[in-house]
């Protein structure tokens, strides 16, 4: 390992997507996986001098039972999707990380979560300050221990149900609810989010979940000079309604109606099923649509946990549209993508870009990263490939 | 009917998308259609004052027997794709308009098409510099008959078998071949390319034939000061090919293998039943994944001719790709897209386009033009959202 | 008009299901359209002497607003699905049957259907045994002012909540229940069913409504010596489920799980649209897997209306099953079928079968119609091929 | 192991339909793997005292160079479709088999099969008839080695060109011709076919080459008394077509068109990719629609060999039919099924049911093998269910 560390800490260490990035990050290290996947190994990044894959160094949080190399085990038994020779190869790396997981919260996380939780996590009780105290100090200690320049908080737990109450715009305002459960309008991803500024991390919300979303938190942000990105890791079916919709704005072609049905069998599957936490991801995969059409076309998202797919998140689109003379037409595909496969890459690639910015200084929102997000924060942007030109100016001015 | 006066010459006019652009411009005059499918209704193109649907005239060359009402209700009875109403309302103007139909040529347009010729086209016995001649005082006869400020020829007929023969490189060098048919290396769509240059009209190959490609052709299109579009109207499943390509590079997935099969029932699909007619547009619909790509995948375009589905173009396409840790995941699509519906709108795009670009003073291969073709002339650039935005470059510059 | 007389008397005869039935008796009267659709067209049924197309008189109940032939008109303006000719040429018969249609009842139908009910028909006010009664001398006025042989009753209205009101299992027991709206547990498909068997006309019911299905009322029937049939038209998606699953079954492949997404956009969909409405629905399209392979799989119907599709079902089914050696493979399939067309035939087809029973003096349940139905009366039998060969034998010992 | 020993000589013995056999009994043997695929494991066969699998044997011919254990670790290299525990459980039988495997012939293979052989196969010159004997004495000193009651031969080898030369009718006039390669009309297939019947041995074509299928050679089977079966085991698209084609025939709708297009990239493909050798196996793909439907519809099957895909055949197929009103409507259908886990189990279920169907005195064809084959000897029904039936049928006689 060379001088310079950088941790990863992932909030859902022991989930699908975090046990992707620790297997990979291993197989990256000892030379046996390739490339594919990761857009920081393409030629336009190799200038930047970007962290390298055996200078991260994994910790995290989790609030489930099970051993790290069980869960990553499921991957391959439940889904065939990494194959056993990577799981094999990663062992030593399992039991090293393994050694730096701590108990997650579950505050203000929803009943869903709650069910998955192991009885020692559900047993602390805590305010949500204290959740946040706990939790600034794991990452600190974890920072320390290490020998860490920076550390990169994700956050890549299981979806949360929709927040309805009202947060206060200032930081101000809504530091001093922290100290009472019954006051506190904040879900769990968002005290997360609050530990990793106050512990110096920069802050990447992978999920639909409300996160560094708050703008009280953004400002804590900027206060701290901490850098922030997300929302909701852009993988598949998304990914597809982000590359195809601005085809049929580019030969106004009238999209009717744009049905996604989405089935796969994984943890966020599991959560899914719960129709609160559903909500959230729905709202996040279908709002692009009448952005960038400029129109809201009949839309439809359906997401169902069918448990035999394991891992394998498959899309069925049916895309109605009208051209000329008012003639329908029909677009459908089918997208058959292994859902922790394409999202463990995006937060390699996310680590690595969000640790070059900090070390230019840059703070709050990265916007220049929204082709990775299903809903960017701070742009409305949602023409992926407007997005990749912001991120290829970015990477131009370095 | 305004003041200004613009021609629209067809090649191939009876013809599936011609029949289809003439009952189009039909309806879009009488107001008894919407604007789905022509990009140059939106309202970015508004400022630019472009001739309007009832300034179009429209004459052209077709060799087939047959009416141009009959031809064009093809549509309704073989397809089901333009309503019988559309068709009843446009009797006035199939009739004017079949008064400005002309014989075309086949003189080197390769025997699958002649097999569609009427008798007295085949009886036409003429060098190819008499085709040329004949061919020119057609358009400047209905240029002068109509009272035109300009005319835009557009190829539209069938696709021709590959040229094997070289062609020289300079317009000196080739004209003189010009007067014997075994001399002569050029197929039957340059000599309708020569003839509108020589004409003083615009000319756009929408089809993938060889047309004004060659580099002599275009020298005599600049000496005219006459502009050039092409080539290959790209409308269903290569537009998708041009829009889901660079997905995959802006996410380093590696794609193994891209099959496209391709089946439907027109013309078209008749003569490209003849091998050495599809090599040309096979040849046009998969030369673009390498590009975007920048690495050949294992690649299969195939095009049959089903009768049953007339001019609906239906399109299945397998992607097998390579993510993170090497797992092999798959997209598939299904396009339904009725092909002279999707091209006549595009074909009313291009010579509005053109037309306004002439007034310019533009000259010899408009290059903004890519994201109309699936080979563009002039350009290498094949990603649909960066020719997207050469045209919105254009249209921002005027 | 040959002198035999048959009547066709339509519960929501202003349907989809039962203009298209009109319509297309109309087309074989008149000569104007094939035999595609109609099973008892073939070969093996000519020698039965089935009642022909001009012997058939159509009348009908419906609740709704509107002429017969606006509604018919639907199938072209909303779906591109019936030609307009064989609309202009069926304007007698819907101007004569529009004659013959009266008020149906709302009584015990659910609100969904009340929606869409004529202020008229709302403001009747009556008890069961009323509505029963009303219905009853309808179609005995029927039959004596066009002087039929028979009447076949089909009930082609929109699908009904399930009903969970325990119901007597005797008529002795069930019939003083009429007489309250309190008191009756019947639905109002239950209502015409009985009004029907009390008219003697035969009762056939297509949708997956309770109609004749209690005990109670099959009793009547066979006492009455009227025949029945049902229920739920078997027409795309469930057809084939029933005959895809039987070959799983043949090669003991193990359907881990079988997902079917529905989208469409006709009346139907509107009141399925309704959750209460659309569980009756779901259950009869879904409960024969696991009759048919002897094991429940993970299986999920979804039904969604989406206005753009009109009658034209799109179901998406994908199956997921276990080989040799546990590796999981995959089926998928695309239908895209106009269920009002689906469905015509079939009703023909039953009103010719159930006449011709009658004649040989059949009565209660045929369950030798189970091919025609998703929940077939009488009958556990769901492979569709041995569903067939019960309706072959049945014509084979005539 | 039991008393009981019964043989099975594989033709092609390092292809990937045999190490999925071997693998596959291997693993059944073992307990390690279930009965998913194994038709025989069902309830109604367990009174038939079948073969178990640690009394089959299995030995065979290959013409290619390379290790069994090699070639069999292709199903999880290239393919991913057997999961490593399986092939290293089953290196002891990879390590006994290899012993018993003989040098095959490439004697009127043509020339693509003559690509892949090894070169010692290459230089064994050799008529005809010498062939035939070398392959007998094999196939009886592996009798004898093993002790075994009886050998089940099954032709599992690449697909041959089509025979287009006649071939005598009656054994006598074919017999004399083996003497010389130039006047023997036979292909390879049909020699090993003669010499498994000349060793006594039942033979099993489960490829779409000649085999057994000349009448003279069924003569010297019956003659021989031993049991035919064959030909083209099916698997895939081809099930599906003989399962969905009979569903349009109950219903009436006509078939106007059905393409089917098949990818996959396993050595199989390889072979189809020579035109000659695809010939065989697009004609026995296509052939059984026309007999379903009782008419031709237009049709297409297309065979591509795309290697990424390996083992996994990915079919889609489209059929447009036309319905009530002459409404057309489509049906598509997506197969990811892996060829060899498919096929495997049915060849084990073949030499379990003709070692029983021997054990009755039968002989020559076993036309109630129906359900197994694409094109079934000695019975011209294609309907999947009716075949199903015979096979029920035999096994009820029992």
């Amino acid at each position: 390992m060379h001088g310079k560390r950088v941790g990863l800490w992932l909030i859902g260490a022991k989930g699908g997507v975090a046990t992707t990035v620790i297997t990979g990050l291993s197989a990256l290290k000892r030379g046996t996986t390739g490339n594919a996947g990761l857009l920081t190994q393409t030629e336009s990044f190799q200038k930047l001098g970007l962290v390298e894959f055996d200078q991260i160094v994994v910790g995290g949080h989790d609030i489930r039972p099970g051993s790290l190399a069980d869960e990553a085990r499921r991957m391959w038994s439940e889904s065939r999707a990494i194959t056993p020779d990577h799981l094999d190869g990663a062992q030593d790396d399992f039991e090293a990380i393994s050694h730096r997981l701590r108990p997650g919260t579950v505050v203000a996380s929803g009943e869903k979560i709650r069910e998955f939780a192991d009885p020692s996590v559900i047993a602390i009780e805590e305010t949500p300050r204290a959740a946040v105290e706990r939790i600034r100090k794991d990452i600190e200690s974890f920072a320390a221990a290490e020998n860490l320049e920076h550390v990169v908080v994700v956050n890549v737990a299981s979806t949360e149900p929709p927040s309805s109450r009202p947060i206060p715009i200032s930081w101000k305002d809504l530091q001093p609810l922290l100290d009472s459960a019954e006051q506190c309008p904040l879900p769990g991803s968002s005290l997360y989010a609050i530990a990793a500024i106050e512990a110096g991390a920069s802050f990447i919300n992978f999920t639909p979940s409300v996160g560094a979303n708050p703008p009280a938190i953004i400002e804590l942000a900027i206060e701290k000079k901490v850098p922030l990105a997300g929302c909701d890791g852009k993988t598949g079916e998304t990914l597809l309604k982000s590359v195809l919709a601005p085809m049929f704005v580019a030969r106004n072609l009238e999209v009717m109606s744009w049905v996604g049905h989405n089935i796969f069998g994984n943890m966020d599957g599991k959560v899914l099923d719960d129709p609160r936490n559903k909500a959230s991801k729905v709202k996040s995969k279908d709002h692009l649509l009448a952005q960038i059409l400029g129109y809201p076309p009949q839309s439809l998202v359906s997401i169902e946990y069918i448990q035999s797919l394991g891992d394998w998140k498959t899309a069925w689109d049916h895309i109605h549209f009208r051209g000329f003379l008012g003639t329908p037409m029909t677009l459908q595909f089918t997208w058959q993508g292994c859902d922790s496969i394409l999202a463990a890459p995006l937060v390699i690639d996310l680590v690595r870009l969000v640790d070059r910015a900090r070390q230019e200084k840059a703070c709050g929102v990265l916007d220049w990263l929204a082709c990775f997000f299903k809903s960017p924060m701070g742009v409305s942007e949602q023409d992926f490939s407007k997005q990749v030109v912001m991120l290829d100016a970015w990477v131009g001015n370095l």
